[in-house]
């Protein structure tokens, strides 16, 4: 299958990459974008990403086989409202967000006769970058996309969505939007909540020069974790705020369980607690390797490694 | 200066490291080993990091000019014990353990008169293996070795090491006992605490195997983060304890300032707090840039940057 027309409303990171992965192999023919910023798409032009783009989303999406939404989750309402009424009859709709219940009901308050068309996904792939400057073809290969396609959703729609997916080289799974929210609360968002309130944490604590001056690897990881966009972790946290909240509670309890065996000197506990961590990384690795996920000799992860913060 | 006869106890991934370093430097003659398990003596001096191994640690270090104490936390002080009285006069004795203040404690009670020769040290460096297999000459180029030493301590054991490990391509700097603990704790023993627990969570909640399966580039972080020897970080948090407690509370209490924030929908809390560890980020790149222990194009790092587990 081939886009004819493809239309990208957000040309950073993600939309950028997608539009450059799907020129790549060939899968799409003119491409257009929209931003809020006139600079960035002019740069996206320069770079080859887009043909051209147009003056506000409504107008771009006009003709479209294919419209891409990659904004941040708090634009999507705003971005369908402006599109409802301007989409081809046919035109699958997609979008990027890194939860998907939010979309979704964005989708339903705003979409009306073309929901059907919408196949919720999520691209489990980026760099702590952003912007179309940071954007490159080979993000998506090997990398994990979830769709989370609703009752009304045309299997012909998804099949279309999957397709383009499959030519950008990531492996596709489909999942229900509630499973996939909780799943990636426990995977990414909980990380990242982690991550960022450690990072704080140590630098308005006592001693902080020498904490930066003296970190460790382990500190190394949390600051590159915690160093992507404040307003896309803004937006995934108040969007995935009821699972983040379970997660962040269980975290808390079982936190609480090894600062007991630590006030206690429960060696036993300690030790039980530790190797339990050290197996589950064994597990861990061995669905890495199964899924075919694995990555090796580049830096296109979504915390790539980086050794410039090491 | 040459070390003419060097006593390595316990012969693993630092031990082993540092053994194979100052043979590479050409910094040390006879070198000699012990550990408690024979096979692995005999594969350290099959690979050529020791020459021979003696049948306890009393009688290994017997004519050393310079002795490492390389075994876990817990086991220093019966190393004390056992070579206490065997030293030669004037033989420095240092150590790699993580924590400083419980070595000096047990130094205390175990070494007597030779107390003043005892210089603690940590290099702040390893990989997630441990064992002689995994040991090799460059693990320290370009980390940094924090020496703490006491009144007691004589000057001309302190430059001895430092000298020893300079050869190693290390950077030396100096702390007190305690802040040396209390910066540790901040930087490494907080983060491996915090990843240990959320690796618990995760995989003894809900949808465990999705969660594995699906894990994005955060979760992979904190696996391997995780996946250092629990034996190793069993006694790291009990020798220092009460910092690592402290850091929790801290923690804690920060955690619950953003998730107040996420319940409350307090956007510019929640921004606030996001972008200021992103700015954190950025303090610690440079530090670390300023203090050349930055790392490129190797993966010698304390926490790898392991694409396998990706």
């Amino acid at each position: 299958m081939r886009i004819d027309r493809l239309a990208v409303i957000g040309v950073g990171l993600i939309g950028g990459s997608l539009a450059r992965a799907l020129r790549r192999a060939n899968a799409c023919g003119h491409v257009i974008g929209y931003a809020e910023r006139e600079a960035e798409l002019k740069r996206a032009v320069e770079l080859g990403v887009i043909d051209d783009y147009g003056v506000d989303a409504a107008s771009t999406v006009g003709g479209a086989d294919m419209v891409i939404i990659a904004v941040p989750l708090s634009a999507v309402k705003g971005v369908f409202e402006r599109i409802a009424g301007r989409l081809k009859e046919d035109a699958v709709i997609t979008d990027v967000g890194s939860v998907k219940a939010s979309v979704v009901t964005d989708a339903r308050a705003t979409l009306g006769d073309h929901l059907p068309w919408l196949v919720p996904g999520h691209p489990v792939a980026g760099t702590e970058k952003s912007g179309v400057e940071a954007s490159f073809p080979e993000l998506f290969e090997d990398r994990r996309v979830i769709l989370t396609p609703i009752p009304e959703t045309r299997a012909d729609a998804v099949e279309r969505v999957k397709l383009m997916w499959e030519s950008t080289g990531a492996t596709i799974s489909t999942m229900a939007v509630t499973r996939h929210d909780e799943v990636l609360a426990a995977t990414s968002h909980l990380p990242h909540v982690l991550a960022y309130s450690l990072v704080n944490t140590l630098a308005n604590g006592p001693q902080s020069a020498d904490v930066l001056r003296f970190a460790a690897g382990g500190f190394a990881d949390f600051t590159r974790i915690a160093s992507s966009s404040p307003r896309m972790w803004h937006d995934i946290v108040l969007a995935n705020r009821d699972a983040i909240l379970a997660m962040v509670e269980g975290f808390e309890q079982d936190l609480g369980l090894l600062m007991d065996a630590v006030k206690n000197n429960d060696t036993g506990k300690i030790m039980a607690l530790f190797s339990s961590a050290k197996t589950v990384k064994d597990r861990f690795r061995s669905y890495q390797t199964a899924s075919s996920v694995t990555r090796t000799g580049n830096t296109k992860d979504e915390h790539p490694a980086d050794n410039a913060c090491r």
